[in-house]
């Protein structure tokens, strides 16, 4: 399978678990992935599914899209009624748009996270540039934060552009892109990220771009007064705030939203993405009608070929009606799982030195149990070898992420049972004590801590 | 449904036919589209349908993508063989990959053109930056070419950019956009195309953006003979070509590609896009390996959530079986209508300046039959009270398209069949008819001229 992949695939499209096996995935069913060889198919429990939040080869939303594909599949230039129902009900989770004067949430449906943040800058720059009379459009963005694979969300993603090495990131990164340094909440947590946003903010009008739920930072979640103070210091500028919760939508927190989730204030503007089609392609961009007028204002048209057809709305209505009912787990599961986690943080605290996250999206961070011979604290190769002995010995699959790659970040599908989650603790708990042992009675770990990708 | 729409639908999201009624379309097969209000199913003859290709509502693709759904959607990380399988069936069709040292086709798979697109501006500037030391980037863009709707493709779109009237284009168009002037045969035609890139370039490594088969231009096909003198001297000065075929692939011009159609040189990188998924969202971006290095050198991972994830495998698997059987039409039935035109043409050279194109992707440019009130050449009135005829009479669905709104641009699913081309043409002669009768007998048209809009 690799050699044909690799003809005509470009290297730097990765392929999870490079390092150790790959996997082939011909099925797949609820929380579980089912790997083949020519001889052999394996099951794998998934604890890395940001997308297929309502379940692998869910089959009502496979029905939905498929009857709506036999019926038309016409674009946005036609009228249907699921493209009016669809934000209908988008509107309806988002909360706060008719009791404040702002106008209803208007809504862009695209087919990815990348569409919708790139539109969501378009709308923030006309705001800023007609509304505001701006001529430079700063945009606050934070360290380890990704908003997307195009141009103008690569300008904004410090995850990325950090990975440019010696090359030059100014191809990517304009001059009124600033960072704001967010670090997580251990192994180093200094200086306190209460005073990092009034460090970089300079006061004129400009756009916050806040990644809700970081994920690939390693589960970062400020506290509700910190977005608060940020917030409330663009807005009172005259800037705006766009939260981009392509990751984090659709219950992932337990609220339908992260800011829901953590008392954030309500944005001016805010991207779905990633589970809102449980793998079709589909994604929002959602605007308070107040902010949009500039953008209207421009006489572009804006039209996106797929983005809410009739097969992607389809898909939309039946996902989120699976996900309404997926929804206790959030919390429920959710909380059974960190609380299993929690007992692991006490069980082995020279391994593990945080727990953190909300409903079914939660991190573990990883120590350095080798030292003094690296000095680094990030537990980089104690993650890697944890997640390999997951893998290969107990068939679970996780993510590795955070700046240092050493915090776990676990975002299962929503079906996610309590026996999942108990099974999931359970050999977690093997491999770090198998990890523990390796150290202490060999100096070092395995063979298997040479790395598995699993970005 | 239209109040329903408004409340959350951005009104920069075009209705068609605002102006008259627009279409509610809740099914639709092969190339009828049936529009229904609560009384009524209206069936409408398709001509403008540039992305279900193979067919409204086909049950092949459907079944496909159902089927896949059912099974599984991982995304590129993992292996499946649909993904290989597809991208090695669009090298097959793009050819000249083997003979000529460059080594094979590496593709990348994403969700719609605009995705496409950017990813090969990226990787023309990694190419421009790393191989050839420049500072500056570039990019010659065609007068009323369109590239996508995010902001690094608008930034080469003149067709979008020229709407923006009073508002300033430079938040969108980087002052290294070379617009090159690219005229309509008729009803003006000076300068000759063939010294307008002449004029407009200046010798350095260059990306040459054209669109292949132009579409909102008003079906513009330039010779061989101007696409080989200017691709020569992009090349000869280090610089490489993009085409953008997203509206023109899939066999819309007779061959896979536009580009081969018309025997222009292959392209260094090519985009694919509307009809590959059959209305699923699908597009790839296609590279010669030897142009990809830099951009794979850089570091950056390219991840696309749902490009490329099996769903969208298989969809573009079954639209190219659907339309390798239907190939055949854009020959048959593309000679047919346009020799059907052509008649046209003959009959009403008042009105009918020009038909042109190949395959199924045709254009008919009207003149001004009322002058000498309005001085301006362009039938934009006629056409659109022709183009409301036809959808309001005698339920013909039509694009009006060009830079003064006077080209009717034919494209429709390649399951049009010879009865629907007759069918077609006899209407778009009755509706001329009528409006030279409303010219000659009353000096205006009807209160139908009022703009249908059909973009």
């Amino acid at each position: 399978m690799l050699p044909s992949r690799q003809k005509h695939t470009p290297s730097c499209q990765s392929i999870s678990y490079i390092n150790t096996s790959p996997l082939t995935v011909l099925s797949a069913s609820k929380s579980y992935i089912h790997s083949y060889t020519p001889s052999t198919v394996t099951v794998y429990l998934d604890t890395r599914n940001n997308v297929s939040s309502a379940g692998h080869g869910n089959p009502a939303i496979a029905d939905a899209v498929h009857q709506q594909m036999l019926l038309q599949n016409s674009n946005s230039r036609y009228l249907h009624s699921s493209f009016n129902e669809l934000k209908e009900q988008i509107a309806a989770r988002l909360g706060g748009a008719d009791d404040d004067g702002r106008g209803p949430w208007k809504i862009i449906l695209t087919n990815a996270g990348s569409e919708s943040n790139d539109v969501a800058l378009r709308i923030a720059r006309a705001h800023l540039q007609h509304k505001r009379s701006c001529k430079t459009f700063t945009t606050y963005t934070y360290s380890m934060s990704y908003h997307g694979h195009s141009t103008s969300c690569l300008s904004v993603s410090p995850y990325k552009l950090r990975k440019l090495g010696h090359h030059d990131s100014s191809l990517y990164c304009p001059p009124d892109t600033q960072v704001v340094w967010l670090p997580t909440p251990c192994p180093s947590s200094t200086p306190s990220p209460s005073t990092a946003f009034d460090a970089a903010y300079t006061p004129s009008p400009s756009t916050l771009m806040f990644e809700c739920g970081m994920s690939v930072a390693g589960v970062v979640l400020p506290p509700a007064s910190y977005l608060s103070s940020a917030v409330s210091k663009i807005r009172s500028d005259g800037g705006l705030a766009i939260y981009d919760e392509v990751q984090s939508c659709c219950y992932r927190t337990g609220e339908f939203t992260c800011f829901q989730t953590m008392g954030y204030p309500s944005p001016d503007i805010v991207t779905l993405g990633k589970p809102l089609g449980n793998g079709f392609p589909l994604s929002a961009c959602c605007v308070r009608a107040d902010v949009l007028e500039s953008f209207e204002n421009e006489g572009l048209e804006y039209f996106n070929t797929f983005g809410g057809n009739a097969a992607a709305c389809a898909a939309g209505l039946a996902t989120l009606s699976e996900l309404d009912r997926l929804r206790p787990v959030s919390d429920t599961t959710g909380a059974l799982l960190l609380g299993l986690l929690r007992d692991l943080h006490n069980k082995h605290p020279r391994m593990i030195c945080d727990v953190r996250g909300r409903g079914m999206f939660l991190g573990v961070e990883f120590l350095n149990v080798r030292a003094p011979s690296d000095p680094s604290p990030e537990g980089t190769l104690e993650l890697s070898f944890v997640a390999s002995r997951l893998k290969d010995f107990h068939h679970v699959l996780t993510t590795i992420d955070g700046a240092k790659d050493s915090v776990m970040v676990i975002k299962p599908p929503l079906c996610f049972s309590p026996q999942d989650a108990a099974y999931f603790a359970d050999c977690l708990d093997k491999a770090i004590t198998e990890c523990l042992r390796d150290v202490d009675e060999n100096g070092a770990m395995g063979v298997l801590g040479c790395g598995a990708t699993s970005t």
